[in-house]
């Protein structure tokens, strides 16, 4: 973690050390751009559109999964496996509940302690006090700075039982799903849709007594699947197992993402997901900013409003006019902060 | 479809009009909800609001499925067999593409001709030229209308290609996926995440020599949405099979809908979810309100801006930023129309 007392780094300095692929000035970027002061907030933008030419040439894997599913020992399996191939990869986590912030919450230490201190790779947990929304809009620029750093394979890993999917699932280029075995108990906590987001599910902890099981869930997906509709991007959703214990199966996953990166960049669809990806970050961004501005200005009108909707006092519509033509009247207001 | 010659009803006639369950009357008051003139507007919001504490008696039931399924003659068979059990049924369409529409865009008979004619139904086409989030809306507000008219059931019909259902499931009760025989072909139309969000997924055609292949669909459904997660109402999505053909079948899928209302109201999940449901309408119109400004005041920047960020000449949140500050400073700026 860098020091509060160091000397404050410039744009052009925090530039140069990332190119240069430092990993201490690049950690100082990233928390500049989770920062929530306006000057670092200006700092950060400056930066990264700096920076954004040199970025896109990582591919972006989200992992997501329920707890218990062993993302950790997943995604420090895999990214040793793909370091001793030879690629530089960087782990980011998107929830504030991840696994892998419960060790800088809990002053522990994290759980991927030996991926952490592998010089080839760089991990980095959720920051903390943000709501989601802002974690991810803040991980997508951390993904950036990974990238002009030279990164190769960025793993981003998500929590599998709230909205933080979709929000990963709007920034990766590949979209992979852990399950363990077993169609019962274990899987009630996968929220709906989920499994038709991902590029690939797989069923970890194949080892072992373990291993029967694993294969007739894997077989049970191939038949789920099968059902679902094929995504926009004319690929369909692979199924496979893998013990990250023993690091059995990691290489087909891979080569999945390979082919995955292959036939995608053929077809375009990996330029036009990005290019998609950006329009709706900035949307998303805007929409916040509207929302933000229109909560600072009627939010006590607004939860009076809400109590009124519940009690079925006034038509909903009704009461988004209402509520609208206050924040049109009170727009010229300075901000109250 | 009422005479634009006729004289204006007054809010008060629409009301007294709609709560004696008079159809023309209540076509009148949907066509008023259906308007864009700010003036209709305000009257529509009156009568809503007059007619709210009148609203909530009915089972909302949406249904959907891909072109081909046979959404109209399902809704028919349905409708009819339910008005046999002395219901009153109403029905409405939510896409511009709905065949139900398809009779007044085209001006033949609707689909839904017999039904129509049904003294105990209403069928109400989607209104034309509005984009589907603001169709959704007045789907919303007819759904109200038709409630204090005294019918039962609502049937909403949308087409489960685009991002209607999601509209949809935001405004039903209960959520119907109506399918046919065979795992092929015929399903890729279907959305990713669909399936999930049904509470009943009903294999349609069930007739003649289809019935063995509806049944081998029905187990092979039964297998895939025992793979799901169950729904926050702790209902786990029922599969069955009809024919609308021959009215067969439909008692099953009326009990299910009965043994849902019946648990939902038992447990507080029906009123938890149309609290919601409400909630999320205020939102999402005050969401729709903030950005039908923001597009007004710099509706031409945001189009450059966009083009910037394709070719990646910006960060998005840049981009943003930039718009957003446009934004407030148009805003105090006086209507250009």
């Amino acid at each position: 973690m860098p020091n509060k007392t160091q000397k404050r780094l410039t744009v052009r300095e925090l530039c140069q050390g990332i190119l240069q692929g430092d990993r201490v000035i690049l950690s100082k970027g990233i928390t500049l751009a989770e920062s929530k002061l306006p000057s670092d907030q200006a700092m950060a933008e400056e930066l990264i559109n700096t920076l954004l030419p040199k970025t896109g040439q990582s591919i972006r894997i989200g992992v997501t999964g329920i707890p218990g599913v062993g993302k950790s020992t997943f995604i420090e399996a895999f990214g040793e496996y793909l370091i001793a191939k030879g690629k530089k990869v960087a782990v980011l986590a998107v929830d504030p509940s991840s696994q892998l912030t419960r060790g800088s919450i809990m002053g522990d230490k994290t759980r991927m302690d030996e991926l952490s201190r592998n010089p080839g790779a760089f991990v980095r947990p959720s920051p903390t006090g943000t709501h989601l929304g802002g974690i991810a809009a803040k991980s997508r620029e951390a993904m950036l700075l990974c990238e002009a750093a030279g990164f190769d394979v960025i793993l981003i890993e998500t929590v599998g039982v709230g909205q933080s999917e979709t929000l990963v699932r709007g920034m990766v280029d590949f979209f992979l799903l852990l399950m363990i075995a077993g169609a019962g108990d274990e899987l009630q906590g996968i929220k709906k849709g989920i499994m038709e987001m991902a590029d690939a599910i797989v069923v970890n902890k194949a080892d072992g007594d373990n291993v029967p099981a694993a294969m007739r869930t894997v077989q049970e997906y191939k038949q789920a699947v099968h059902l679902f509709a094929p995504a926009p991007s004319g690929w369909a959703t692979e199924v496979t197992s893998c013990s990250s214990l023993h690091s059995n199966g990691l290489d087909k996953i891979w080569g999945m993402v390979e082919a995955y990166q292959v036939k995608m960049t053929t077809n375009g669809y990996l330029d036009h997901q990005r290019a998609e990806q950006n329009l709706g970050w900035m949307d998303q961004k805007i929409g916040s900013l509207l929302k933000e501005e229109f909560q600072r200005l009627v939010k006590d009108e607004t939860d009076k409003v809400r109590e009124s909707v519940l009690r079925r006092e006034v038509n909903p519509v009704s009461a988004a006019r209402t509520l609208f033509e206050l924040y049109l009247k009170k727009k010229g207001a300075p901000p109250s902060f």
